[in-house]
């Protein structure tokens, strides 16, 4: 069996070795081009020059929960496409969200800018009953993410394509629900998959529906986000705040307004790592898996986009 | 039923029209020097007079966790003392602790600082399984906080005084095996109730036993802490850093090295507040079972201090 791996951005060494030990007997090389083909390909933002010259692949499996840069190229028809679906992320996604709902919630910031300007004060507490959490996608992240918030007690609700049912959260459902929900929502966390319909879905219109003193958390993808109403709407005051780990270009572009804004707090992509053991041993799980036609987790609906 | 409330810094108004309406036939007055006697009384902080004039009490109610500041005055010795049992506090306790230990994990304020500096920056991910958090004192607020740091899949070690059994807990107890709690411990979170036993308990010698990059997170007592050893260690670099929310005089005096110490972040005493609603209808509850002769949660045995 052989392995191909084209993954921009990522240091090849250990993961070829590293799928080499999960799969003994099996042939993993750096993908180049004019390389021979393969039967399998491990990939990350792959050129359309990889898919024209391994048209014969039977799987390929994305090295991160989000397949939208996959879904802008012509993919081999025949080939399943199998996205990562935690791997260590679902817990760093929930540590990411929690940590920046309760940094705003209990006003570490403000906190922290009294004790270092020497002066001790208190603030009065904030009711949690008037911070309800929206988390759109309720995926493996998504369902993870809703379940620690609970932990604090926040009102959770849940809005996603199909009918979701997650204990303790209040559920919402489909176009005819999003407006309930984003009124029903203080803080809104974005863990959508983007698709042509996700694309720009927090934009004005939307975000003015969140109840006053609104603050977002983008930890998706950049393009679900439009950025000068995100601004727009921080400066008006209808919202109170951003945390920000994805953006359209990335590296955020030196000139962005978002990295100077006093309301927004950003991290470099950095909410939930692929941890490269984890997610070799997923892989390589799934490899043989549909190498023995079984059932294999992940598979992307091209039709959906995820 | 007479009830006398004697809180220092506290508002009274809200507290004594609270348990009025708790209490239908109660009369709740706040005390003054030579007021007549009462059956309860609500207190935070008193000053020894006041129970000089009170020794007919029946039963004495501190709306807060630790009692450390009544453990020092002469109190009538028939009276019941019960401390708040929850009210609110765990839930707080649980996300100051966990935004205190994800930050440090995570390192959100180095890719703050990169960030704000204008630089895209990626960290190589730590390994949970290096970051051990230890929970001193498993009462209610630490069992509460030790959950919910399992929930992020930390390795988490409890120590008590005496065996507690918490699922997924690695349990220490008592003098003997606290020395193996340490060395077990990277990030130490003291819930402790202050005693003459646990007095200093955070001290250079048992802090130079916690995992090299050690943190210390200190929301029980600042008199359980040496703060010249913590500096110290901090300056050794054997500690990475530490979270501070309680002191040893507060507020926090203006010459106090803690104030501008680079790895050392402070908030004002606000890890867990009382939450006044919640604290009226636990204290009203209390009083009512005590007048029945039914079980009350939260009675201070004198002997141990807690």
């Amino acid at each position: 069996m052989k392995i191909t791996f084209c993954c921009t951005d990522t240091k090849a060494e250990p993961w070829l070795t590293g799928l080499e030990a999960a799969l003994p007997g099996a042939q993993v090389a750096l993908w180049q081009p004019g390389a021979p083909p393969a039967d399998h390909a491990v990939v990350w933002a792959p050129p359309q020059q990889f898919f024209d010259e391994q048209p014969q692949l039977k799987g390929i499996f994305n090295i991160g929960a989000g397949v939208d840069a996959l879904m802008k190229l012509r993919l081999p028809p025949q080939a399943t496409l199998v996205r990562l679906d935690d791997a260590g992320m679902s817990v760093q996604m929930a540590e990411y969200v929690c940590h920046a709902v309760i940094r705003h919630f209990r006003e570490f910031d403000g906190y922290e800018a009294d004790m270092r300007a020497g002066q001790w004060s208190y603030r009065k507490p904030r009711h949690r009953a008037d911070f309800s959490v929206g988390v759109m996608g309720l995926g493996v992240l998504g369902e993870r993410v809703a379940r620690a918030l609970q932990m604090f007690e926040f009102p959770v609700n849940g809005w996603s394509r199909s009918v979701k049912t997650i204990a303790g959260v209040r559920g919402f459902a489909g176009v005819a629900q999003f407006d309930d929900f984003l009124r029903a929502t203080r803080v809104l966390v974005n863990l959508l998959p983007l698709t042509p319909d996700t694309q720009d879905v927090m934009n004005r219109e939307t975000l003015s529906k969140l109840q006053p003193g609104g603050y977002v958390i983008n930890v998706a993808r950049g393009a679900h986000l439009v950025d000068d109403d995100l601004i727009t709407l921080l400066d008006s005051g209808h919202l109170a705040g951003a945390t920000l780990d994805v953006f359209r270009t990335e590296p955020l572009p030196a000139e962005h307004p978002f990295w100077t804004h006093p309301k927004i707090s950003l991290t470099p992509h950095t909410s939930a790592r692929t941890l490269r053991e984890e997610s070799i041993a997923q892989i390589a799980g799934k490899i043989m898996a549909l190498e023995c036609g079984d059932p294999v987790a992940g598979i992307v609906d091209p039709e959906r986009g995820y």
